[in-house]
C-alpha cells in the first residue's frame, strides 16, 4: 500500500489525530521522571504503552531525542519500533533539509526498509528550493512513506521568510503548490505541514492533493473547531496534532486526554 | 575567549581553510572501506588523523553519520571529541531549525559545555524565522561557541526560496541583514552559510560582521581564485569549505591535497 492508503486506512479505524511524542523537560516533570535517558526513555514509551493501540498516528520529536545524543537517539529507534508494533503509524519530525549526496544521507538514515531510525514518514524542511529534497521524495515513494514538507509554521516569527513574495505568490504557496504538483507521480506521499494557529495561513490549501499535518492544537493555541474555519475544504486532508494538551500533565492523564481529543475531532 | 576570537586565532595560526567531514558512499569506495558503521568510523577519524594538525576547523556532515542511526551518531561524537583534541575546530553541519522547546532542544544537544554531541559551532535553517533560532542563539553564546544561519546554498534550487522578495530584499539578503544586527549583542558568534558557486550571491555581504562559511570549493565548482570576484571586501570573513576534493580521492591523498589547497588560499 502507498503511504497516502495506510494513512487513509488507520484514521478511518482510530480517528483522525496525530498525537506528539516531546518529552522535553517540563513533560518528564509533569511525569515524575529525571532529565536524564532513563526518563527520556519511559515517557516516550510510556506514551505509546499508554494509547498506541488508540491512537492512529504519532509524531516523535527528534530533538528532545537528540539532548541526549547518541543514547537519545537509541531510545528514538526503539520507540518508532514501538509504534509499528502497536498498530500505528509514526511522523518522525526531524525538520531535515540539505543537498544531494547529504539529503541522500538523510532518506537513508529514515526512509526505506533498512533505515536505522525508520519511520513511516518524516517531516522535511524547503529552505533549499523543494528540489533539493528530491532524493527523500524518491526515497519515500520506494518505500511506501511520506514526507511532510514545512509549508506555514505555527509560530510568529515564521512569516518573515514564508510570507515572502515568490513570483506573486507567498513563499508557502510556492510550496504548497511545488508540492502539489510532485505528487501525482509520487502517490500522493508528499504532505505539508501547515500550523493551526493561524486564522490565515497565507496560503490556499483548497486544491492541495495529499495530507496536511496541523500542529499546534491545545498547548499553541489552536482549536479543534477553529480547524474548519482556517482549512475550509482542504479539512479532509488535515491531521490535527496535539502534544502537551495529551502528554503534558502526567503518565494517568494520557489516555483521558486522547480520547477526550477523539471524540471532538469527530465531530468536524 | 568568544567564539569569534578563537576562530581567529585558530585561523591566523592554519590558515582559513575548512574541511569537510563528508564520509558519503562515495568517498568510502575512494578509501577502499566498507558501507558500515566502521567504515564511516575509518574514514572520518581518518581524516582528522591525517590533517587534525594543520588544518583550522573541519565541518562533519551530520547526514552521513544519522544514515547508520544511534551507532553513527556515536561516531560523530567520538569524531568531534578527536578535532577537539587535536587542536582544530568543528562546525557541525545539521541545518537544523525548529521552534520554541523544540529548537532549545537542539541547542542542548550539540551546544554548552554538557552537550553529548558537543561541536564548536553548528549550522542552522532560518525557514522558520531568524527568530526561531533565538534559543540557540543564547547557547551559543553562553558556551563561546558560534552559529551559522543558512543564507544563500551552493545549490542550483535554493533560489525558488531565497531569492523571494522578503520585503524589497532578499531572503537571503533578510537572512544577511537579521543575523548581522543580533551579532553585536550575540559576541559576533552568529556567522552565515554562503554557497561559493554563485557569481552573484544575490545578497550583499560586505557589511556583515562575523564569518562566512562557505562551502562548495572543488567538487560543486567554486574556486579559490573566484572567491575574491564574488566576495569582495566580505572576503577577510570568508571561511572556505572544501570536502570531496580533500577527502575524496583515498586517505594516501588528504595530506597533500589539504596543503596544496592551504597554498592556494594564503594567495587571496
Amino acid at each position: 500500500m502507498t503511504y497516502a492508503e495506510r494513512l487513509r486506512t488507520i484514521t478511518a479505524e482510530r480517528g483522525r489525530l496525530c498525537v506528539g511524542i516531546d518529552p522535553m523537560p517540563s513533560v518528564l516533570d509533569a511525569w515524575g521522571l529525571p532529565h536524564d535517558v532513563d526518563g527520556l526513555e519511559r515517557c516516550a514509551r510510556g506514551i505509546v504503552e499508554e494509547i498506541g493501540g488508540e491512537v492512529a498516528v504519532f509524531k516523535p520529536q527528534s530533538a528532545f531525542f537528540e539532548a541526549f545524543g547518541s543514547r537519545g537517539v537509541a531510545v528514538l529507534e526503539r520507540v518508532l519500533v514501538d509504534i509499528s508494533e502497536a498498530g500505528a503509524m509514526s511522523i518522525l519530525d526531524v525538520k531535515r533539509g540539505d543537498i544531494g549526496s547529504s539529503m541522500a544521507g538523510y532518506a537513508s538514515a529514515f526512509l526505506g526498509d533498512d533505515a536505522p531510525t525508520r519511520a513511516d514518514a518524516i517531516t522535511v524542511s524547503p529552505y533549499l528550493g523543494v528540489g533539493s529534497l528530491k532524493p527523500a521524495v524518491e526515497a519515500a515513494v520506494a518505500g511506501g512513506q511520506g514526507l511532510y514538507v514545512l509549508a506555514r509554521t505555527s509560530n510568529p516569527d515564521g512569516g518573515s521568510i514564508q510570507l515572502a513574495d515568490a513570483g506573486g505568490v507567498s513563499v508557502a504557496q510556492h510550496v504548497v503548490d511545488t508540492v502539489a504538483a510532485l505528487n501525482p507521480a509520487a502517490e500522493h506521499a508528499v504532505g505539508l505541514v501547515v500550523g493551526g494557529t493561524h486564522g490565515d495561513p497565507g496560503c490556499d490549501l483548497s486544491r492541495f492533493n495529499a495530507s496536511i499535518l496541523v500542529p499546534g492544537i491545545g498547548a499553541q493555541g489552536g482549536t479543534v473547531t477553529g480547524l474548519a474555519a482556517i482549512f475550509g475544504d482542504a479539512l479532509p486532508n488535515v491531521l490535527p496534532t496535539a502534544s502537551r494538551g495529551v502528554i503534558g500533565h502526567g503518565r494517568d492523564k494520557v489516555s483521558a486526554l486522547a480520547e477526550e481529543l477523539l471524540a471532538e475531532l469527530a465531530t468536524i
